[in-house]
């Protein structure tokens, strides 16, 4: 392709809200501009780049046996109806009417739809597994749309949903999806991790993310510094802290005046902070309800908000207010577990399991209590805390650290959540009628294309790697009015060419040898040819965009050289 | 690919409303399923076929020299009221507000999208021309969806947008384009003409439409028997009808009781009905008004709505209501020209130029005019009439028939009406800032899986063209239980996939080889080999879809075989 003929609108300008670099970049390099807030369109560079990645995805879904279908994007409100999820998602599920006010969505994700589409089509057993994907626009309407492609509203996606007759065929359809993400983000030359993750909104039970790693990641991840294990901070573990347990005593009540941290009360007692536990009060937002609730952990530990929500089964948590507090008789500061006030719901973190003499507050202003047994006590334990650096890993004991990640996979053992609502069932061998056993998985195409930017830029602009690159090569033809130079580029271009390369020539005649220079390393192709002055050496030049080296090469020599760096 | 590893749910039932074949074969065949009124999902022999056509148009377009992009399906309603369409487009413009209630539309075509990328991006008559399309989802509102994937809500389009510096310049991409459509069509196998067509609601001038040939098209065509000449019926042309010219007479007003018609004031006068003039009254919606206009041809002749409605550039036409006549001054039966009532928009046929011995109404209950001369009064002339089967064409002197299509295909001559509306303007060689001269190209991708059956089937099924096909041979084992058979099968498979054919195997267990037969017939595959009981002689037979005509071929040869049926 010659980048005379091509539509590449580069410019100097930033959009003013664009913090990530894949957002300032991508928009700079003419990959994408904006329509609305979080819409994109693709350009034709940007095109490119969406359609290799989309290739590699669909080619290894297929190699995994995957059947590719195209599910609408608008669908009808009384599938989400079905599946009670027309209320549940809230505000990111668009919802509109037709001419003839029926209700429609923009599909956000797929379940409701494909488990219509294999409801009475699948019937037996003997039909199963089945796993459907399909590469489709999907549409969420974020409170806060933003970072370029990263969390826009409208979105390319590879959703794929698996239906099997038994939980174990299912886990081993899990295992394969694994497989094959690893294959794909490795394929696409990314560095990523594949981490133990909440299954949020989805709901299921396993679930695992795939996470590309990069500083500007919006997600927190914790990895071990000697093993595989890596989890995202809302699902991670680590080995129980662990210190020496202390002797029952008789309970105390002490004055504290005023004194409401863990970290006031545990100084002024002389006692390790270890051995108290904190109250943190959230305001529960449930289907139906909303109700306050108490978390209890260690005072050497922090609430993980996204746990606590899953221990009581909330669809979210807010921050309780002072009005909530008094409604249920509790005192900031100063709430502990003895006399506790009724009806009000309470969580104990499961490492607090077996604590027989802890500090904790009196339920009464400026009073704390000593010497309080939790094993005396009939408490609900759930996992509520923060993994920190640090810590030490559940599998093998090494140190557990933070690292920067973005979502650019998620896959779900879904369960029979949307085959039991949608009442989608099959007869298993017997001839009776089961609900099917689902398993979903998904691939941000889109996001990817910022993801792998993300990771790979420097301060001019984008590196693409080798299987992303919009083209492989950038033959920069220094002065395109002259015409040696020019039909050098030719030369070198068609050579390429018939060698399989897919190479640009850059033979604008009206722009100057630093502007072309300058797209080069704004747009970042892996490699350019410079055609310039030591032409009359018989030379030109090889740029390694990621290293910036230079090379010259003969003339006669560039494809060879070049197939060799490809390789 | 097996059959027994592939979601094809095939079925007896075609839906109730599916009148045309093509809707009940892709239903029927497994290739889509409804998933609301105009509304799809494509299973995965349907994905095929609808990824094999926009395979081969996006090569097209490509080797055409276009950029493909993609632009969003949500956009700004904004956008939509810059061009004035928002209005304009009614019903079928699907408008909604997302959570912070800013209007979005689901985009049914995209001029707006393309002129809103180009402008203030393209500067310069230098980076002219550019040709952009995309291929993406559209969203119409239709009053009626109906036919299946023929006209459906949501769909698959290719909308390509050129601009250019001069009018010269946008024929010339014009007719690259027509050339372009014709390859699209060739290679995909189908029967096809090109004709002239309205501009409809898109505006801008020349336009051409690519009929896909098939009886249950809903487009009447006019094609010349023995030139290359077709139309739409609603821009058709042809030669004018032509008889002796009467000599100028006095007006005389006759007492005609109760004769409205045509026919019988022609008949009671002893007149041929050429030399009369009928009157077609109107109600004309326009953007702001509505109106009642009056429409005359000769008598012989009949009124083209679409033409009429270009004639005044209204936006529809509504027949006129009796209310509509009283309150207009106008006499059912008896309209004239003479003593017309003022204020009421009237437009002549231009085949009526230089009448001028002619009868019509009298504007007065139960008379008519003769001897009346048209040559006398200062009337407005455009073309008015449906062209019939058996009049001359304009061109060769052949003679035009009808005949029936489906739309697959327009391209536009649009003019500056987008770039002007939204002041998109390029700096021209005297760096004067001058609007876009645009063309448009649009080709029904999801319609065209739909015309290729409604061209190519039988009672059985699909038959599909070599190029359109899910899979090009299947190869049917008539008992997979036979060991032997099964065996067969695999080594043909295996050789075909070798060879690059693309090949679908029924492996099923469990069906029945009549079962399997039907399905071939009904999904339509070019070629199906069967293994059955002849193969103890070493034979298999090979049955092309088409003609149904079977061959017994020598198991060693069968690819070779098909190899050269394929070519």
């Amino acid at each position: 392709m010659k980048f005379s003929r091509m539509f590449i609108p580069t410019t100097k300008e930033a959009p003013k809200d664009a913090t990530l670099p894949s957002h300032q970049y991508l928009v700079r390099g003419g990959f994408i501009n904006q329509v609305g807030a979080g819409i994109y369109n693709f350009m034709p560079l940007g095109k490119i780049v969406l359609d290799k990645i989309r290739a590699i995805v669909k080619e290894e879904m297929d190699n995994a046996g995957a059947n590719e279908v195209l599910m609408s994007f608008v669908t009808p409100l009384e599938l989400w109806e079905e599946s009670g999820r027309a209320n549940v998602m809230g505000h990111e599920l668009l919802k509109f009417k037709d001419r003839k006010n029926a209700g429609y969505v923009l599909s956000p994700t797929n379940e409701e739809s494909v488990v219509d589409i294999v409801k009475n089509r699948v019937t037996s057993y003997k039909d199963l597994p089945l796993n459907l994907y399909h590469i489709n626009t999907k549409f969420r309407d974020e409170a806060r749309p933003r970072f370029g492609l990263m969390r826009g509203r409208e979105f390319l996606m590879k959703d794929a949903y698996s239906f099997h007759a038994t939980q174990e065929d299912l886990v081993r359809e899990f295992n394969l999806m694994e497989e094959t993400y690893k294959k794909v983000y490795s394929r696409l030359g990314l560095e990523f991790r594949v981490v133990e993750a909440d299954s949020g909104a989805i709901g299921g039970s396993g679930s695992k993310e795939f996470m590309i790693l990069a500083n500007s990641g919006e997600d927190t991840i914790v990895v071990c510094d000697s093993c595989d294990y890596g989890a995202n901070i809302e699902a991670a573990k680590r080995k129980e802290l662990k210190k020496e347990k202390l002797e029952t005593k008789q309970i105390e009540k002490v004055h504290t005046p005023n004194l409401k941290s863990i970290e006031e009360v545990t100084n002024f007692l002389q006692i390790d902070p270890y051995y108290s536990i904190k109250a943190v009060i959230k305001k529960a937002i449930f289907k139906n309800s909303v109700e306050t609730v108490v978390f209890f952990v260690r005072g050497v530990d922090e609430l993980e908000e996204t746990k606590a929500c899953n221990a009581v089964d909330a669809i979210d948590l807010e921050d309780a207010t002072p009005e909530d507090l008094e409604k249920a008789n509790l005192i900031a500061g100063f709430c502990g577990i003895i006399d506790f006030p009724k009806n009000i719901k309470v969580v104990f973190d499961k490492e607090l399991i077996g604590e027989n003499n802890i500090v904790c507050g009196a339920n009464e202003e400026d009073y704390h209590l000593t010497g309080v047994d939790l094993t005396a006590l009939d408490l609900e334990y759930k996992d509520l805390v923060v993994v920190k650096e640090g810590d030490t890993c559940a599998c093998c004991g090494g140190k557990l650290t933070y690292t920067k990640g973005i979502e650019a996979g998620h896959i779900f053992q879904l369960g029979t959540k949307y085959s039991s609502a949608m009442n989608a069932t099959f007869l298993d061998s017997n001839g009776k009628a089961q609900p099917f056993i689902m398993g979903c998985y998904g691939i941000g195409v889109s996001r990817l294309v910022a993801a792998v930017i993300e990771q790979n830029h420097d301060e001019k602009g984008c590196i693409w790697t080798k299987s992303t690159a919009p083209f492989m090569v950038d033959i920069i033809v220094s002065n395109s009015k002259k015409e040696e130079e020019a039909q050098a580029g030719e030369k070198i271009y068609n050579e390429l060419k018939a060698n399989g390369v897919e190479v640009l020539l850059d033979d604008r005649i009206n722009a100057r040898f630093g502007f072309k220079m300058g797209d080069f390393e704004l747009i970042g192709f892996p490699y350019a040819v410079v055609i310039g002055k030591k032409l009359q050496e018989g030379l030109v030049e090889i740029i390694d965009r990621k290293t910036l080296e230079k090379v010259d090469v003969a003339l006669e020599e560039v494809t060879s050289k070049l197939l060799e760096f490809i390789k």
